[in-house]
């Protein structure tokens, strides 16, 4: 650890404010450091935003909530049976109190709210958002907004359907309104925009109130414009004191614009992903005519596991338990990165990071544009993250400064190696742009 | 009883031959019978092919199959965290067993095959059925054939996309492939045709092995003609010696066109309505072209699920198992239906009977074109059947004479009530027919 140690002294210094001569010196140390690394034949991952093994046995008991035929008629219906197409009442009030809005709000889906808003667009494109409205794919070059760094499989669900993107700046509120309103009211090609409203991906931010009300508000030249609000973190706070999110759902119902957002959520990271529910919050109007294409679509989703969601929890109050203990394992992970981050960048004035009160994900600024060389100095170091650019549209960093990083996965052992590395190849790779050629 | 004693000795006379006296005078005594079924307020169901308690009992072990976090730890993977694109091994291995297929044609989904079939026909008219061929939604009008009577389900998914149905007659052996093989190769806006092979719904015929050969050797105009095989009866034999139905996928590979079909099925008539897992099979170079869109629609599948399948049935045998207790249930109701329709209907040459050996359904053909009339007095008695023409494209029955009678739901006396209902409507209607105003 002794090199650790020395170089720790000589950060206190500015890269930027180092001679030529210190910058090389600096560069050999980062380098030495490396190679030690490279001789580990590390396998460490940090790229994606999956629970640990700990925080999946918070939901084990979840796996016999559910024992016996009996339990399986809830409200006087046999759920191992067909019927119900939009998800059962208890369901529903269990989902509509995490996401605060009322229950006849609420469609309970199957285990992926991805495919939910997958299904979203598709629907648009094909039938259009309403009866009355025309399908977007009649309507030519259709555009959706995307607040930038956002979540990689939002912007992959555009770029497959053939949806142009439009990055909007993000801000530490929310992304940048004034653009938006700018842009939706005097185009009517843009049918959409992608929104992480509380603990984003992969900012960590959360929308503040008049961020929600100005999207509650929008004008947009298209009629058929939907906010796709992906509120998938909206329980899931690392401090007693989670931050607020105002509800959309009713603040788009008392702006007299009831029909102009989808909001999403799933249990994913509150049980199992993959083997979670989720759901679809949205005016009656909507929801009406979703459930008409619905019926055509499938009999229904899996009821039990709905109900084994519901027997496991009884009501939100339970959720907010369960939320407490994965909080309790998660946040020393975010600490253990951010500390590192604290002591060993923060004198070199080389890179900017977030401080997450929730959700899944710490974001990384490189103030001299080399992610991609960070990302690959890692890659080739046998550690993995999110790729470089991958939280733009067309995986497209104009500034090749973001990384996202994903503490919750490894154990926390493997998690400080990693951000070891990270903070070394985060040197090399400013230290390389700073020395001159 | 004893008016029903009456009637059967005159129902050995046929309709056809009675004089308009005697056809006056049975109406009279099937009016009188209708009645006296009215004032009983009756409340049934025949209409939809859903499995009654006893059978989904059977099931109820499976509930409690997966009863801890360490049994989620399988083939060295933890199923309750992400990953897995496309099903579990174990559950590919099983369902490509029930299809007798090699499991490296098999991608497992969620819990509706139904909501599978949807999607690829979206998928086909937004993406195209390959990489190199252009979407079903640019090529203008495109059509799909329609055997029929069929499944209504599958008509709606056509109706609902504004894909133009052409209806195909049915025979014994299957659909007429005289007139497929004909409209195929001469239209090439013909994109599809639905089929359900086995116990075909409603008819419960199985195809002949020529018939599957035919259609494995298909030589359609439109190469991205695809025939959508939904077999969703594979194992549900209500005898021991069940129909056998050739495998089409290895047909297809043989015959040089394996490309040309997508197999699906699921455990929803096998495990939990609802709470079952579905499957769909085809050609490596089709699975991998949807494996390519499907990574963009969703995160995966319910890979607990799938497991509490596997460690319920350990392999085929246990679904053999399992599907002989089904068959144990169904086949009192099956023959309650048959043996009502031969010992009131046969002499009166006023309809015929399919005798299925498996599936869900019973057919039933109204020789004087009465069908929606039996309905709307089924109804009007307060039992409910699949509405007439439900088994048509457009929910048009041409000569207005098929019924399709669910049999499985009801527990056995209210079946045979239901049925005495059924008899005194058929004869109704069709004395109302020969009556001459």
């Amino acid at each position: 650890m002794l090199i650790f140690n020395l170089m720790t002294e000589k950060e206190k210094m500015k890269y930027a404010e180092m001679t030529q001569a210190q910058l090389q010196s600096e560069l050999e140390i980062q380098k030495k450091l490396y190679e030690k690394f490279k001789s580990q034949n590390l396998k460490l991952d940090m790229s994606r935003g999956k629970p640990d093994s700990e925080q999946l046995s918070l939901s084990d008991p979840m796996l016999t909530a559910l024992d016996s035929g009996e339990k399986c008629v809830y409200d006087g219906f046999d759920m191992r049976n067909y019927g119900i197409l939009d998800g059962i009442p208890a369901a529903k009030q269990m989902l509509a109190d995490m996401l605060e809005v009322p229950s006849e709000n609420i469609i309970v889906c199957g285990n992926s709210s991805l495919n939910i808003m997958y299904d979203m667009i598709v629907k648009s494109l094909i039938y259009g958002v309403s009866a009355e409205s025309t399908p977007w794919i009649k309507q030519g070059n259709i555009k959706f907004l995307c607040p930038a760094p956002g979540y990689d499989r939002h912007f992959s669900i555009c770029q497959s359907l053939g949806i142009e993107m439009i990055t909007v700046p993000m801000r530490s509120d929310g992304p940048d309104m004034d653009i938006i309103e700018e842009l939706v009211s005097s185009d009517p090609l843009i049918k959409g925009i992608w929104c992480v409203p509380k603990y984003s991906n992969p900012t960590g931010i959360t929308y503040s109130d008049e961020v929600v009300r100005r999207f509650a508000r929008l004008k947009p030249a298209a009629d058929d414009f939907r906010i796709f609000w992906d509120n998938a973190y909206a329980v899931h706070d690392l401090y007693e004191e989670g931050d607020k999110l105002l509800d959309i759902v009713n603040e788009a119902i008392s702006a007299g614009n009831p029909d102009i957002v989808y909001e999403f959520t799933s249990t994913s990271k509150i049980t199992f992903p993959g083997s979670g529910i989720s759901c679809l919050a949205a005016s009656q109007h909507n929801l009406n005519y979703i459930r008409s294409i619905m019926t055509v679509q499938t009999i229904g989703f899996d009821k039990l596991n709905m109900l084994r969601h519901v027997l496991f929890f009884k009501d939100i109050s339970g959720i907010k338990k369960q939320m407490e203990k994965h909080a309790q394992l998660l946040r020393p992970k975010f600490d253990a990165v951010i500390s590192a981050f604290e002591s060993e960048l923060r004198g070199c004035d080389i890179a900017e990071w977030t401080h997450p009160r929730g959700g899944y994900f710490i974001s990384l600024e490189n103030k001299y544009g080399s992610a991609s060389k960070v990302w690959r100095l890692m890659s080739e170091c046998g550690v993995k993250m999110t790729e470089a650019g991958a939280t733009f549209p067309y995986k497209k960093d104009p500034n090749d400064s973001n990384l996202r990083i994903a503490p919750t996965y490894p154990p926390i052992d493997e998690l400080r190696a990693a951000v070891e590395v990270l903070v070394c190849c985060i040197k090399i790779a400013a230290l390389e742009k700073l020395i001159l050629n």
